[in-house]
């Protein structure tokens, strides 16, 4: 992905900036804001870059500035989103916790996944696959495998601290779990599994992955 | 869900019917097949009973008589494409498969996973969710959870046959490999993952579940 362009831009927009407050920085986020915004509302074919200006108050040229495509704007708005959501889950955050520090991210997904705009996120973005392929396909190669690699070197080191059979396949670790969640997030028997329901589900899955449950319990 | 109004039907078209060939079977036939072919075509917006209707053949009076709704229709359509897609993974199949068959079923996944009619589908009907959440719910109850029973049953015989530990938890394994391999298709690193590759990778699932590869192998 091309970096943006906010140099040119605050070359561009010279009302008096006030220091500090790099007017570019608030322009990005009321644009990601929007365009997030009427992505989960209205889905791909309402989230044009028309409406996503109008939405955010600035001029079309300003987002085309800013991204090289509406796919690299709204993969990076659903990140955003994200990472805001669940500020502990970004690939940053997951590469910087010791297994300790993942494990109990991990116990915590519960109130994440239980949040409804979680699952009408996702299933925003999945729907997006048969007529614009090449959403998922940005989101997953700037994004989504990020932090899938996050994950796997995180469930790495759990391993390397004892908490994990020797045999460990961390990659499909990984998927496994993420996969379980996804399904029962998506086919829950009733719709609002509360947070306190999927983390009874997840324990049934660490247990059947292996994972010393002892361990987290008393961490 | 109601039972198709067959009988009505065949009173209603009195055209002479060839014996042994019930036209109202063909009609639901061509219905289904018209159903399902716009869903994947147009998403759920473009296959309403009028475009149904008209690419069936048939009056929409017809269609009505034989479904309580749309979501219905639209859920056996794609029951029963799944199912002519791949003939061996219907829940009546799943159920009547011995251990042993059952993995051999399983081993088989990659040829139906590989097509990329069934990422399409599968796109497709996640991506209703958001605007259209009552058809996955008719889906799920009428066909998935079914499915997903009979598979929980499978692995609960091939734990009894002494193949998988003691301990596996079944409905959790089902729902782990299950997502772990919806996962690779969404996400696959590069498009057009072959059959050969995700059979390389189920293998590496199972292994990770415990299962006793050395029986399959030879079976």
């Amino acid at each position: 992905m091309k970096p943006f362009n906010g140099v040119n831009d605050r070359k561009a927009s010279t009302k008096a900036p006030s220091p500090g407050r790099p007017r570019s920085v608030e322009l990005d986020q009321a644009i990601l804001r929007a365009a997030f915004a009427l992505f989960v509302e209205e889905g791909i074919a309402g989230a044009s870059i028309e409406k996503i200006a109008r939405r955010a108050g600035v001029a079309k040229t300003s987002i085309y500035r800013r991204w090289p495509s509406r796919d690299a704007l709204l993969a990076q708005a659903i990140e955003a989103a994200r990472n805001a959501t669940a500020p502990g889950y970004s690939a940053e955050a997951v590469e910087r916790a010791s297994a300790e520090e993942f494990l109990q991210l991990l116990l915590g997904i519960g109130e994440v996944l239980a949040k409804p705009e979680i699952r009408r996120l996702m299933t925003r973005l999945v729907g997006t696959v048969p007529d614009y392929p090449h959403l998922l396909e940005v989101y997953r190669k700037t994004y989504f495998a990020p932090r899938r690699q996050a994950i796997i070197g995180a469930f790495r080191r759990v391993r390397t601290a004892g908490l994990l059979p020797d045999e460990t396949d961390p990659e499909v670790l990984a998927d496994m779990i993420a996969g379980a969640l996804f399904f029962r997030v998506l086919f829950a028997p009733e719709r609002g599994d509360t947070a306190a329901d999927i983390q009874v589900y997840l324990a049934r899955v660490l247990r059947a992955v292996g994972l010393d449950m002892s361990s987290i319990r008393s961490g």
